[in-house]
C-alpha cells in the first residue's frame, strides 16, 4: 500500500507567555486613564517627550530587581554592527539617556513626561506580563526637595482625577539615605559592601509579600520558599539583623494625631542611628519635603511617611515614594485581593551623571497603567460595558452597489455604519444575529419590494432586545413591537436613523 | 612615576541608528492624526483590538520584501524555552494569528481597527527607520468586493480628514490576479515557478524609484546599482520581459474621460492576456469593486485602478491598493520631495488560513502613521507651534513651601503651573529666562516686600515679547510697559491669571 501523503502540518495559532491582546473594553479603559493622567501632569507642567523602544544596551544600564544574572529581566539582541540593544524596561532609563544628548538644548530643569509599553523577560507566572505600560513625569536638573514634594502631591492628585476617593490611596514616602545611613551604622556601608547592601534592599522590598520573618531570613542566612527554592540572605549577623528589624518597626503607622509627619520623623530621629550624619540628611530632607506637601493641604491621609518603602530598582538615592491602594476588593472568583503598589518613584541623581561626567540631579514618578487598570476595573471605576456598534445596512439580492450607497450616505451624516459583508446570500435572520454580536443599535432593511416603494426598514434593536424579556399579547408590547421596526422613505433614512439615536441614548465616542 | 589612575570611561548618550526620539509638537501632531483616523475607521463600523509587540516568529510568517536572508528585516530572539519570538514588522500579520486563536468567538466578517509601533530591521540608510507607527483596519471573513470597496472609499475618506484636499491624493487599486495571470501566460505559474515570480513583484515594485529600465534590467539578469551591488534578476527571456513591460505600459493613465475606471478596464480587456482565466478574473474583481466605489460617488479622482501597483508583501493574494500623494513640496534645504505611498492594502485570503486549515478571505489597508506624518507636517497641515507653557511661579528667599502654595491654588483652578525648581538663588533675570524657554504665557513673582503687602506681581511675557519689539518713549510703548506687569492682591492672582490667559488668548490642550 502506497503511503498516504501527509496532511500538512497546521500552524498553531497562540501568543507567547506574559503576552496579551487588548479588546474594545480594554482599549477605551487606557485610552480614558491615559487622557486623565495626561491632564493632571499637564497641569503640573510637564511637557511630553518620548523615547522609542530600542536603547543601546549600556545605556540602559543594569538596575532591574530581582535579577542575578546579567541582562536577565531584559530583552536583548545583537545588532548589526555588533553592539548589544535592548527593549527598555522602564521609561526612566531612557530619559536619563535623552537628557545626557539633549543637554544643552533643553530647559533646566527640564520637566517632562511620557507613557508607553515596556518589556521585561520576566519569569512565568500569573499575573506577570512581558510588556505593560507606564506613565512617567520626571523632572531633571533640580535637587530640590520641592521637586519630590511635587511628584507626591501630582501622584495623589493623578489617583483621585481617576476616580479614587481620597482614603481609598496613599502617597508613602521614604528615603533610602535612612536605610543607606542604618547600614553604615552596622558596618556594611563603603563600596566593598554594595552587593551585599543589594541584597539587603531586596529583602526589605519584599516585606509585604514575605513579612517580617521572611526579610528577616533574607537577612540572614536565606530563605526556603514553598517550592523548595532556596534564596541566598544578605548574611547579616544577629545584631545586625535586629537593628534593621528595629527600623522597620517604625514605620509610623500608629501615631498619626493631628495629620501632620512630623510625629513620626521626630520618632526616627528619636533612634540611636540618628548619630549617622547620612540617616540624619534623609530625616532632613522627609522634613522638608512634608513641610511642602502640608503646607498645600496633603496632610498624612495622603501623603505618609512610611520607612518600609525602599522601592526595587537600583537607581534610587533619596527620596523614594510608591501610590498604594487601600481598597480591599474582590476578584471574580470571590477570593480577596489587595492590589498594593500602583506606582512610584524617587530620586536618581547618579542616572544622568552616568553619561554627563558631572553632578545632574533628577526626580521622577511612574504610574503602572497596566497594573492600576486592572485594579479600577475590579472595583468598577472603568466602564466595562461595550459601545453600541454600528448601524448594520443588510443586504437581500439586487445591486450591491445599491446598498453600498446607503452605508455611505449614513457615514457622510457622522453615523457609523456598515454594509453587512458576508455571504450575501444569508438569511435575515443571519443578519441579524450578526447585527446582534455588534450591538447595533439598528438595522436598515430593503427587499425587492421596499425598493421599488422607494423605502427602507428601520429595524431597532435596542427594542427588540427589551420586547424578547417581555410578557406576549399584552397592549405594552404590541405598541412596542410597532415601534421596533417601521418603514420611511428612502430619503427621509438619515433623519430617522438619528431620531432613533437618540431615542436608546447611543452617543459613540 | 606610578600611573594614573584610569579616569572613569564616561558612557556615550546616544541612540542606535533608524531611532528616533519625538518632542511635543510631534507627540500632539500623531495624537491628532490619530484621532482624526479613528473616527474615520469607527465610522466605518471598525471596532478596536490590539496585539502585543512579540509574536512567536512562525506565526509572523516571512512576507517582506526586500528580505533574501530568512528572518531578515525581522527583530528576533530565543525565548527561554528555545522558541523564536519576534517583534512585529506590521499589524496584518499579529491580527491574522488574533483572528484564527479566538475564531469562534468573533461576529464574522470581523471588522476590526489598531495602530501602533512596528519593528522592521533594515538596512541602515537616511529617512529608513526601524520603529515607526502604522493605523490598520482590516475585514477578515469577507470574500466580497464591497470589502475591498469600502477600503478604497476609507483610504479617500480619511486622506480627507486629515486635510489632504481632493486632488491632492489617489487611491490606486489593482489585482494580483491580473499579473499572476501574465506571468501564467508567459509560462511561469504554477508552484515550481514560486520563486522566480516573487523576484518578478519585487522588480515591478521598484518601478517608482528605479524607472521602466530598471525594473527591466531586473526583470532580466539582473541590475548594478550606483555603488556597483548587483542584485540578481527574475531571469525571464527577452519575450517575456517585452510581454510584462507590455502591461505596465498599460496602467491607463491617459485615458480617463468621465470619472469612470471602466475605459481602462475595457483597455486591459482587450491585452491579449485575457484569455488567460486568472488575468480576466482579475479584471471582473476590478469591475465589481469600481462599480460600487462609483456608484458611491469616488471617482477616479479619488480611486483609479492602476496596474504598476503591486506592493512589496508577499501576502497579498487579490486586489491591492495604494494611497499616493500627488503634493510636489520642498524640504527643509529647497529640495523637491514626492511623497509617493503613504498608505497601502489588499486582500490577503491566505494569511488566517494557515491556521485554520480552511479558507479564510480577507483585506485590509494600513496607513503609514510616521511615513504620512512626515509628509503633512511638510506641507504644513500639521502644526508646529510649540503649545504654551505653564506659568512659572518665581521663588526669592523665604519659605519654599508658600510658593508651592500658589502653585497649588493655580492647578487646582484649571491652570498649568509650576514651581522654579532651578536654584532658588538664581536672579529673576536667570528665572525668567527659563519661563521663555518653556514658552510661559506669564510668571508670577512675589518678593518679601510683596509678601508683607499680601499682594503678587503677575509679569505678562507674552506682552513681553512683543514689547522687544516696539520702540521706547512712545505711548504705545509705555502703556504696554505698564500692561505688561502689574500687581495684585493674593487672593486675586488666580481670577488675574485667568484674565491675562484668555487676552492672551492661551488655550492648552
Amino acid at each position: 500500500m502506497a503511503e498516504k501523503p501527509k496532511k500538512p502540518q497546521k500552524l498553531r495559532a497562540r501568543l507567547p507567555r506574559g503576552l496579551a491582546d487588548r479588546g474594545p473594553a480594554e482599549i477605551a479603559a487606557t485610552r480614558a486613564m491615559v487622557e486623565k493622567i495626561r491632564e493632571v501632569y499637564e497641569r503640573y507642567g510637564f511637557e511630553p517627550v518620548e523615547t522609542p523602544a530600542f536603547e543601546y544596551t549600556d545605556a540602559l544600564g543594569k538596575f532591574l530587581p530581582d535579577q542575578d544574572r546579567p541582562n536577565e529581566g531584559v530583552f536583548s539582541l545583537q545588532d548589526d554592527d555588533e553592539q548589544w540593544i535592548s527593549l527598555r524596561y522602564d521609561l526612566t532609563a531612557p530619559l536619563a539617556r535623552y537628557v545626557a544628548e539633549n543637554f544643552d538644548q533643553l530647559p533646566k530643569p527640564y520637566r517632562s513626561y511620557r507613557f508607553g509599553w515596556v518589556f521585561r523577560n520576566e519569569k512565568p507566572g500569573p499575573g506577570r506580563f512581558r510588556q505593560f505600560m507606564q506613565f512617567d513625569a520626571d523632572t531633571v536638573g533640580s535637587g530640590s526637595p520641592a521637586a519630590d514634594a511635587e511628584m507626591c502631591m501630582m501622584a495623589a492628585d493623578t489617583m483621585e482625577a481617576l476616580g479614587i476617593p481620597r482614603g481609598s490611596y496613599l502617597v508613602k514616602l521614604n528615603n533610602r539615605k535612612i536605610l543607606d545611613g542604618v547600614l553604615e551604622a552596622i558596618g556594611i556601608g563603603g563600596d566593598e559592601h554594595i552587593k551585599q547592601r543589594l541584597v539587603v534592599l531586596r529583602a526589605i522590598d519584599k516585606l509585604d509579600r514575605l513579612g517580617l520573618q521572611g526579610v528577616e531570613q533574607l537577612l540572614g542566612e536565606g530563605r526556603k520558599d514553598e517550592s523548595g527554592d532556596f534564596t541566598r540572605g544578605a548574611s547579616l549577623n544577629a545584631g545586625q539583623i535586629r537593628d534593621v528589624i528595629t527600623l522597620l518597626n517604625f514605620a509610623g503607622w500608629g501615631d498619626i494625631v493631628d495629620g501632620s509627619n512630623t510625629h513620626t520623623l521626630d520618632e526616627w530621629e528619636g533612634l540611636r542611628f540618628s548619630v549617622n550624619s547620612t540617616f540624619s540628611a534623609g530625616i532632613q530632607d522627609l522634613r522638608q519635603i512634608t513641610k511642602i506637601t502640608e503646607a498645600s493641604g496633603y496632610d498624612t491621609g495622603r501623603i505618609r511617611v512610611d520607612n518600609t518603602v525602599v522601592r526595587g530598582l537600583e537607581y534610587y538615592t533619596g527620596p523614594v515614594f510608591e501610590v498604594e491602594l487601600l481598597l480591599d476588593t474582590k476578584d471574580e472568583k470571590g477570593r480577596p485581593v489587595r492590589f498594593g503598589s500602583v506606582g512610584g518613584g524617587g530620586r536618581y541623581d547618579g542616572l544622568v551623571s552616568r553619561f554627563r561626567g558631572e553632578p545632574v540631579p533628577a526626580t521622577g514618578f511612574s504610574i503602572g497603567v497596566s497594573r492600576l487598570q486592572a485594579a479600577l476595573t475590579l472595583i468598577g471605576q472603568l466602564g466595562n460595558k461595550p459601545q453600541a456598534g454600528p448601524v448594520v445596512v443588510t443586504v437581500f439580492g439586487g445591486e450591491i452597489a445599491g446598498y453600498q450607497k446607503m452605508v455611505a450616505t449614513l457615514r457622510k451624516a457622522g453615523i457609523r455604519a456598515e454594509l453587512y459583508l458576508g455571504n450575501p446570500k444569508h438569511s435575515l435572520g443571519q443578519q441579524m444575529k450578526y447585527a446582534d454580536k455588534r450591538n447595533s443599535p439598528c438595522a436598515i432593511i430593503q427587499g425587492s419590494d421596499e425598493k421599488q416603494q422607494g423605502i427602507v426598514q428601520i429595524k431597532d434593536l435596542i427594542l427588540g432586545a427589551e420586547l424578547a424579556s417581555l410578557e406576549k399579547d399584552r397592549d405594552e408590547y404590541l405598541k412596542k413591537q410597532a415601534e421596533a421596526q417601521f418603514s420611511c422613505k428612502e430619503d427621509e433614512m438619515v433623519a430617522k436613523v438619528q431620531e432613533l439615536l437618540q431615542r436608546r441614548g447611543v452617543a459613540w465616542g
